[in-house]
């Protein structure tokens, strides 16, 4: 029997669908809402919600209209005041594990803590909580380990879809330089995150096929892809339905499917129907009836 | 010419000065003094103590006098309890450093911190730290990965005498297992070990012969003695004047010392006046005159 191997934890996190469900709701009352970069790293998601209204700008000066949704990644305080500045009405949609870390920060930097932040510099989490602080520094930026000598305090902060075990490799790598007198390190990694790169570990060790459904621009998604990779051969973004109904699964006895936070359920389901429409018997991972097993 | 390069850090450090002071002066005073072990690790310090009334004991039942020093290494708090119910007078004569970091234990035990000290399990230092907090544990005893699983709030604090590379290496290994959810590392390394361990490096590269002044029971000395021997073949303890005065020096054009921080200063003088009477002229390191260059 061929089979269709389903990842428990799959489709929106709590974070995303919250931010999604904000949106949709403002866009079916007020018609347009502005927001700065995609509110989800999800084309297609992203392209449903710009058809009811939502309007992508790159920054506050070419908001034109009179509200604006922050985006599930969060935003920086600077950008913030900027927005409302302007008498813009700002509805925060900021996943609320974001917003804890912010929160965080802003301690911190009351208790005179200099925070290095573990992260992707370009991405849009790490870029707005760099604000919450007065002294913050990504890891692994010019002259890091100049700036951070001699220092009283330290606290490091992840950012969310990192994977844990990546988030302790770079501590490590951290630890290794002479740094404070005290440093705090927090474990701000989504749960979320972690439980689903464990899935994807377990299922590609044992499926012929894995499809990580999912945006090519979402940070997890991508950490899922890679993960993925390391078990096995056949891994690929599944971005849109036109990516798998061009795909040849002759020979393919088992497909894998994971996906990360920003992927709906539509989505989902859409490629499921079509899978099990050419002869997949959908079974759940961690299901007993899967017969799934590490080296089977 | 012949040359004896001389540490600039050597002798008696700060607290160890301030314990074998303030244990003369009790001495002096009362003529007799009962204390748990050695209060500084170096043999003949404690023979001048003893001669001079010091009562060594190894537990709380054997105190017979009036009076209690605490050693240098400090004492735990249940001990403690046990000699003052006894009606003994205690004079705490802790080095400052260890003090701190007692106190720094009861702090985040209040605050309900779990606390993993890195050190050897032996040492009085930790034996003694460990009894500040409810929640404290060694790095590596047995079952650790096990008990500090799942944690909430960890601190991590070093025995002072570690080097500060030993202490990061050690960090680096722990946070390489899924700790708690925050993790706060205080450096509270001695300083006065570092500086020492800096001279230990240099001076053994650029010397034939590399005498280690101090006991051998004495943590820091162990470790100087380490250090010298990873850049120099021909390190030797010396604990008393015995050890090297049977010592052949031929063909050794120069000598480098060191000591920990019990060794007396008398002792240091009186092993560099043997030296300088068979040929060798004092340098100090790192004095222009001595000419001590890496690689030289």
């Amino acid at each position: 029997m061929k089979k269709l191997v389903v990842a428990r934890n799959i489709g929106f996190c709590f974070g995303v669908r919250r931010t999604v469900e904000m949106a949709e709701r403002l866009l079916s009352e007020y018609g347009e809402i502005y927001s700065i970069g995609d509110i989800v790293h999800n084309p297609l998601v992203m392209e449903r919600l710009k058809s009811k209204g939502l309007q992508v700008v790159r920054t506050p000066e070419e908001i034109e209209g009179e509200r604006f949704i922050v985006r599930s990644h969060g935003i920086g305080t600077g950008t913030l005041d900027c927005i409302q500045k302007k008498g813009v009405e700002v509805i925060d949609a900021t996943c609320p594990s974001v917003k804890k870390i912010q929160s965080l920060i802003k301690k911190l930097d009351n208790q005179k803590y200099f925070i290095i932040i573990i992260g992707d510099k370009k991405h849009p989490e790490v870029i707005g909580l760099k604000e919450y602080g007065k002294n913050t520094l990504v890891f692994g930026s010019r002259d890091f380990s100049k700036k951070v000598k001699g220092l009283e305090k330290a606290a490091v902060i992840g950012q969310t879809t990192l994977s844990f075990e990546e988030y302790t490799k770079r501590v490590r790598r951290l630890t290794s330089l002479p740094l404070a007198r005290e440093v705090v390190i927090y474990n701000t990694i989504c749960k979320v995150t972690g439980e689903r790169q464990k899935e994807a570990r377990e299922i590609s060790k044992v499926v012929d096929v894995v499809f990580v459904l999912g945006g090519r621009n979402s940070s997890n998604t991508a950490k899922l892809y890679e993960t993925a990779g390391r078990y096995n051969r056949n891994v690929f973004y599944i971005e849109r339905m036109k990516d798998i109904e061009g795909f040849s699964l002759s020979g393919v006895d088992s497909i894998g499917i994971i996906s990360g936070t920003s992927t709906s359920d539509d989505f989902i389901s859409e490629v499921k129907e079509y899978i099990k429409k050419i002869g997949y018997r959908e079974v759940q991972y961690n299901d007993k009836r899967t017969g799934c097993r590490k080296n089977a």
